[in-house]
């Protein structure tokens, strides 16, 4: 396992990136987080499009820096314009990120989800429940929410990153990020992150643009966690009621610095 | 009509569930207010999800705590989710809200969310346009806005309670909650309510939460009427600015406690 | 070319038109931004709607003051829905206002704008990019972003301009408004504003309510920049991170007046 200080200095290289290079991030997600997953990346310093059209989504997927996939309001025209763009990015070699949104107790969404795990997401990034269903045993997942602890998902994360050879981000109090060799933890974040919609799903699209400026897909999912997660220490400095939260953590992204982050990373 | 005080006691204990069981509130709405409607509910101690294909929508309504049918951007796929969650949800006895956006101008939803009043909604919510159109009476509603006063609309809604043996809200600057026998008038609310899209419908989510932990529809209507009318009213002292209201607005929700609507619920 | 005094009065009546009569403004945009759209139109004054079932949208905008075209996540149902709204509004003498989001890299939106241009929008509103590759020639746009300086496109707005027969906004740092014959230039507005998601898109939304209370298309391209443009300087005063500044826009546009106006249109 890397040291937390490689670690740290590595977080602050992909921020530099992102600020530097603005990845296009292709975002196909859910309805109700489009605007502030847009938000969030572009905060951080990256560009969201989001091409719903699957002709397009396919074309785009190449142009693009990185693709983002979230099934969280799944239907029949986003599952084509997915399952268009993924072989897209694929072909042209840019990264993928898979958020498979409650994978588990939905019947369609689980089966989509394992097919797509077989395409070798760069990164995935869910909830302990999501995980541990995305490898086919019983998880205790209630809509978005993880029945389970990120702990005892880490055996299913590392299997899957050995599946894809990727990485697998595995969020909750404490974010677990494997390769299936080498697993990190990252302490940062907030419980009032769990009462703004769409922090996790953002997350997934923040992860995103972590792999479009590193070739390392462990190093992307320590940038994901620690990133929103320092975001999230600092916006709870400001405010601690969601709607206030909501707008801080949005600030908190475009003022995180490598000093800021030197201090406040909580990685092992 | 029960006497006022007995009312207020029965919005704090409905918020105390609210806060203590975290209802899973499923919502087919808009797509202008997903994510609007998605935080007020977590602002309140509720848990959104937003699932949309039919197959998936059908087989979550039976999962979750209660489903919120909310009309404004109706499009054939999301009228076919509707038509197979909506028995799902019947089946399993678990509540549901309609909030006819729009009904009375535009044909399709008009006719369709009579269709759906044939299901026996536990509680509608709609301005006094969309009630009065709801039966088939003309009204004067221009887009999402109402052409007529809640007051004129009360007779429309105890027609609408009886025929579906739930509850209906009447929402304008005087909210009026009905079961067809008993009325009450809620005074609480405020005009910069009216300038941030979505608070309308995300009071119909609020519905949906609060008749997930009572059997009372009346005592449903009521507190939603209430919580969202004391959080704008409490909103409306941090700012009388669009922007930051909407803010204040989610933060008012977190705020809410039983001294605050004791002292601030206006119900007669 | 009129006088900036003229102009900046000519906005100042725009304003106090939208502010007395409330334009109902029928907005078929991108999933992205329809939040926020409807609150920026809210905060300065006019009503939006979103009817996206082909059959509704025909018939609603005929009834709505206004149009707006935004092809930013096209989808096969969106554009049957756009291609039964635009002639109705047409044929209803109702005003309607394109934006070609990405038009340039992906082939069916670019396809499908330059149909709605001979269609004759009343205002066409886009960044320098979007506007070059709208009359065909090579931009350099990449996702929604411009390659290209507004000054590039101005003789591509001309030309667009004598085509439709109304106006066209070149967005970027200055804003340019034509009607082929008169060319203005607006120079308010602030760099933050690119990094909010949707400030572009809800600009098309205010040049659309704009149109509504005017037969100059020009005034209301002028309108539409110097209103945004100002509200962003307003803004950028309040707060210079992404989401706080976000909310100061919605507030600043709440704000304006003939006074401010006054003192801050940077017009010639």
């Amino acid at each position: 396992m890397p040291a937390p200080t490689i670690l740290t200095e590595e977080v602050i290289a992909i921020l530099g990136h992102i600020r530097s290079r603005h990845p296009l991030v292709h975002c196909l997600t859910n309805q109700v987080v489009k605007n502030f997953t847009a938000n969030v990346l572009l905060s951080l310093g990256a560009a969201p499009a989001m091409v719903e059209h699957p002709d397009e989504a396919a074309q785009f997927a190449a142009m693009a820096d990185a693709l983002l996939v979230n099934i969280g309001t799944l239907d029949e025209p986003q599952m084509a314009a997915m399952l268009r763009a993924i072989p897209s990015a694929n072909q042209a070699r840019k990264p993928w990120v898979l958020d498979p949104v409650a994978v588990g107790p939905l019947t369609i969404r689980t089966q989509f989800a394992r097919e797509l795990v077989a395409l070798r997401p760069t990164l995935i990034r869910g909830n302990a429940s999501e995980i541990i269903a995305l490898i086919g045993q019983n998880a205790r997942g209630r809509g978005v929410d993880s029945g389970d602890d990120a702990e005892t998902a880490i055996a299913a994360a590392q299997t899957l990153a050995t599946m894809t050879g990727g990485a697998v981000l595995v969020t909750g109090p404490i974010d677990y990020a494997t390769n299936g060799t080498e697993t990190v933890a990252c302490a940062n974040g907030h419980p009032l992150m769990t009462r703004v919609t769409g922090v996790g799903c953002a997350q997934g699209a923040v992860a995103a643009a972590c792999c479009a400026v590193t070739d390392n897909p462990l190093a992307a999912a320590v940038a994901a966690a620690t990133l929103m997660g320092v975001a999230g220490d600092l916006a709870a400095r400001v405010s601690l009621r969601p709607g206030s939260f909501s707008e801080a953590l949005l600030d908190s992204l475009d003022q995180l610095d490598a000093d800021i982050l030197r201090r406040e990373t909580k990685l092992s």
